[in-house]
Order: C-alpha cells, then structure tokens, then sequence
C-alpha cells in the first residue's frame, strides 16, 4: 500500500480469482468454464468486427441488447449489458445499496459479494447456509433489505426452486433483490429448445419491479475469455444501473465482444447441445464418484462440490494438482473438507476419474 | 431514476459520449477515432483469439502488460492495462482521492473528470484556463492537492512542456499527478522511430513516486472499439489500482483485446506512419482553414479547436451536419462559438473543408 492509498480501501480485501497456471499443462477443473469452443458463427462474427475496431463500440450496444432482450422475452429497455456479470453485479450493488442500505446473502456463495460490499463501504450480513448447505428462504422473507442470491449456489451446485425466489423478491417489495444466475443454464429441464429456463428468475420479471436478475455468457455460452454479462429488470432499475454505467465506462462493452454475444445468442441449438452433454455429464461423473464412496452435493450447475471421508479437501486438491488436474479448494472451515470440480469434457472427466482412483489406491 | 437508487447517485450526471447516429452514413470526425484501420497482424491476432475464448483472460494480461513496459522501457510492475482509458482514471480518482482529499483539474478539459469526481464523492475544484486557452502551471505548484491535467489538453489540443508537467509533479509530492495522456502520440517531434515521445510524462517515471501516466489505445492504434487503455507508475500505486481492479473486474480485459493490443505494439511502424500522417494532415487542415478565416488553436492532438467570425459555434455545426460532416459541439460559455474537429484521413478532411467553403457561401 502507497503512502497515497486513501484511507477508505486500507482495509480492502481484493477477490482472490481462480488460479491461472501458466508453468505446465493442466487440465483445468477449477474456474467454471466451459469445455467447448463457441461455435463457427460466433467466431467468425468476432473475427469479422476485428477489422472495425477503430470506430468505437456503441455504447448502447443496441444490436447486442435487443438480441438478448428478444431472447428472453424483454424489451430493449429491460436489459443492461456489461464486461461481464462482474461488472453489472458491482453497478447492482453501487447503485441500491450504500452506508444505510446493506446487504444480506448466504455466508457461503460467491466470494465477490463481500468484495463489493467492501468496495462500496455497504455493511453486509450473511446468513449461514442449512447443514445440508441448503438455502432456507424463509430466512430472506420480509426482512426489507437488499439481497443478493446465486442461483444455482456457488460453490454449492444446489438450486432454489423458482417459488422460494419469488417469497422472497414478494416479501421484499421495498428492497432490491438480486438473483445471481451464472449457473442457470444448467438446470435440468425437460423438453427440448426453451426460451427460458424454467428454474430462471427472469420468469418473474413482469410482476416485481425490484427484482434484478444477472447472467454470464462465461459458462454455457463459452464466452469467459471474451467478458459478457448483463442484467435484466424493470426499465426503472436499468436507468439506475445505466446512470451508473455512463459515470464509469460508457463504451464497458467492445465491438468483438459484442458481435460474439450476438451471434452466440442466434446459436441456441449449439448452447443447448452443449448444455445438455454438461448435463449429462454431470450425472455420470457424480455416480461414478459415489460409487468410490464420495459424498456429492446435487448440483444443478457445471461444478460438483465433493468430498470423501478417506482423505483432506486439500489433500485431494493436492494429490490431483501432481496428476495434472486443477480443482478448487477453499481453505474455510466450512468448506475445507470439500473440492469444487469443473464438469469438463467427458475425456477430461475420465482423466478426472483416473486420477481420483489411483490417488484413493494410495491412500 | 427510482425509489431504490441510493441518494448518493440522486444528483450524478453521467457523461454524455459523442453521439453515434445510426439514421445516415456521416463522415465521423466528432469522436477523435482514428481514419485507420488496426494493422493486419492486429486484426490477425484479435480473430485467431476469439477461437480461445472459452477460457478466462488472464487477469495479469501478462504477455500484453510486458510487451507494453517493454515498449516504454518500464517493468511489468510499473503498468497496469485497464478496459479503456476511462477505467485507469475511474480506478486513479478511486484509489488515491476521497472525501478529504479533493481533486483538482483545469475548467475546460476531458468532461469526464467532474463526473469520476462525482460518482466517487470527491470534492474538486477547477483552475480557469488562460485567455489563450493555455494551462498556467504556476497555478498547480505547490498546491497540494491531487491533480489530473489532459496533456495535451482537450477539447483544445495544446500541449503543456515536459518542464512545465515536471515542475507541477515535483512541487506536490504528497500528492498523486495524473497526467492524461491519450493524444500525447500526436505531437510533432524530429527524428524517426522514438521508443517514447519527448513531450510524455512517461519521460519522468523513473523520478517521481507520485506521477500517473494514462494511455489509451483507442486513438493513435486504432482500438476504439477493442477498448484498451493504461496506467504506468511507481509499483506502489500500481498496486494501489490493482487492489481497486481486482474488487472490481479481475479479468477486466478480455483475451481478444489483448491479442489485439500485444500484436499493436509490436507493430510499431504501422502505427508511427499514422500518427506521422495525421500530424502533416493536422497541418494543412490548419492552414486551409486559417486561409478561410478561422482561428485555429496550436493543437498536438489529432483533433483541431476552431472558430469563425462569421458564424457561430452551434450554426456551424449544424450546416455541416446537413453536408454529412458530424463534428463536436460543446454549448458552454466558453467553449460554444467553438468546434472540435477530429483529423481524419486526407479525403475526410478535403470533404471537411469543401463543404466549410460551402457553409461560408452561403452566409
């Protein structure tokens, strides 16, 4: 810390992103992306926009918004896109939350929520997960504060059904509630091509105008690399999080970012295949890991948080980090005993599986 | 605005970007892009990327921050790449002003200036630019107070002396200069291939703990739209602002962009011959106008200030808004009998002044 640092972030704690190894080939198991390339068009829509880089981007970028508002069933004027969810989460908590405001969410979920309360000087509470690490909405009920939800829960993996979301966004009429939904698209549903999935908050949109809910091009739409979020809401709260977004960094979105998110948005059918396998492949990987006797959480995102009684959280991460597979280990007391797995690959969660069995035959 | 906006924001008003009609085709000079498009190993680079952006950016943007320190004959520890120009300053105003440490800045310059003030509760106060439109440095000595001064300067173009920027760095060492320097590449120097333009700041890094230098890639390299810009400074305060980015937007620049910006830099040639051709485009603008009775300021940027006796700021604009010509109108006392007009290519500019001819005509 300079001598210069103003006293208002001396205590700031950054966010601690996953690890970006760059000394050996790993397989990557650890940061949520997606094993997938985008897809033809969306590269080439990137590649194309390359060349007209010397004009700046738009700072509307109307093109992009209405594909997403037409998508999920919005208007143009409900729907903010940012440098990823990153970004619209810190202008949803700058926004409605401040020194009188706070903000409430579970004690274990993202680890950027108390960065951001910290950056904006919101005092924030956390109230404790379930001991099956299950959310209770009843406790979000009613309290008049401003919440914050991911939904699935991270690193949980464990969904909130739809109707305990709205309780709380109802109960909490004079608060803004924010439902984190980077993991949505990997909810189980059934039948085939959907505009919207069933478990998604943005479902709720048309009846709470203090609901705001955020998504991730990072994960199902294989855009992590390229930074695309964006929040949906009442066109009131949009205006508010745009006031934000001109005070900040108007033109937040660039041109080749925004074309990609465009044409990924045109190619569901590739995003729901891909969503599908991530699905599938889910299930098998936790079948096969309770057959080795590992205790898996349900998950209904591209993550499995596990653990097994016969060694340490951190001892498997280590054990697999030698075999040449990142996971993602917390070193809290809650969450020591567990890891945070990737849904890759099939291939990838082979080798996952591999290993975990020739480290067990160790032990 | 709604009734869940924080009343910290109730009075904040955003910046207004220039405006970017999408009803006709316009000859765009009112945004200061540049007339030339990225080079092709830029464009190559940024296309072969977008097939990679399934994985997160790397949240050092290494390969890219080392290429630049390189280039300003700096260390990695000394720069910090940001998603436009407009994030290092929105972190710089952050990190180092507050409540009880105001900033200070001339009364015509960047307009986002009072607005990174404003979203961040910071008390500023403004110094008058001379009659001639020049900065008075003497004003800003030993003032001790935080300082952010656009060199050259905008929307006047007029650069400040190396020894005049030192002697404001050097009489407020308790205090942090930032000195903006996204038009700095257009000032007219003798020789060929410098690694570092004489007029910058960047000249007087290795001196002073308390200077910031901003760059941005969006004018002299052609990236408007791929949104990259940069700090560079003591390891301390590039500490600082990374403690500020990474609770902000850890991967705050995406992997496209970087490709882009790593292989601008390295293409240096292409970029010298640019900005050598906008400054000779500079000059016979000047002229040519000058012949046709404008006053024109002495600019360094590639944009020109002007005015005529013979019609006023606004009419001007207007009738060449009718000819298809969109310049930059700024309706303050001082600045309104004014236009600022980006330099664009020869063509741009010979269709800029017959259609002022034009204009004149008919008055």
């Amino acid at each position: 810390m300079s001598k210069f640092l103003s006293s208002k972030f001396s205590s700031l704690t950054p966010y601690t992103p996953g690890e970006q190894p760059k000394e050996r080939k790993y397989i990557k198991l650890n940061t949520n992306e997606s094993p997938f390339p985008p897809s033809e068009p969306v590269i080439k829509a990137a590649a194309e926009e390359a060349g007209n880089v010397m004009l700046y981007s738009d700072p509307e970028s109307r093109v992009l918004t209405e594909t997403v508002a037409k998508r999920y069933g919005l208007n143009f004027e409900n729907v903010l896109m940012t440098n990823g969810s990153d970004e619209i989460l810190n202008f949803a908590f700058m926004a409605f939350s401040d020194e009188n405001n706070p903000i409430v969410f579970p004690d274990i979920t993202y680890g950027f929520y108390p960065v951001f309360a910290q950056l904006n000087h919101i005092p924030y509470e956390t109230i404790p997960l379930e001991d099956d690490f299950t959310i209770d909405y009843k406790k979000y009920c009613g309290i008049n504060k401003n919440i914050v939800i991911a939904n699935p829960n991270a690193p949980t993996g464990i969904l909130m059904p739809l109707s305990e979301v709205e309780e709380i966004v109802k109960s909490n009429q004079n608060n803004v509630v924010i439902i984190d939904e980077a993991y949505i698209d990997f909810c189980e549903f059934d039948g085939d091509l959907l505009d919207v999935n069933p478990a998604s908050a943005v479902n709720l949109l048309g009846k709470y105008d203090n609901l705001i809910v955020t998504q991730t091009f990072s994960k199902s739409r294989s855009l992590a690399g390229a930074r695309l979020g964006f929040g949906m809401a009442s066109e009131a709260l949009i205006n508010d999080m745009n006031t934000i977004k001109y005070s900040t960094n108007p033109y937040n979105v660039n041109r080749m970012t925004a074309a990609a998110g465009t044409a990924a948005i045109l190619d569901d059918e590739y995003f729901m295949k891909n969503c599908k396998t991530i699905i599938e492949t889910r299930k098998y990987v936790k079948a096969e890991l309770e057959a080795e006797g590992f205790k898996v959480l349900p998950s209904s995102a591209n993550f499995l948080f596990i653990k097994a009684d016969y060694i340490s959280g951190e001892e498997l991460y280590t054990e697999l980090r030698k075999e040449g597979i990142l996971v993602r280990h917390f070193n809290t007391p809650r969450l020591k005993s567990y890891n945070r797995v990737t849904v890759g690959s099939k291939e990838e969660m082979d080798a996952f599986l591999t290993a975990v069995r020739k480290i067990k035959n160790k032990e």
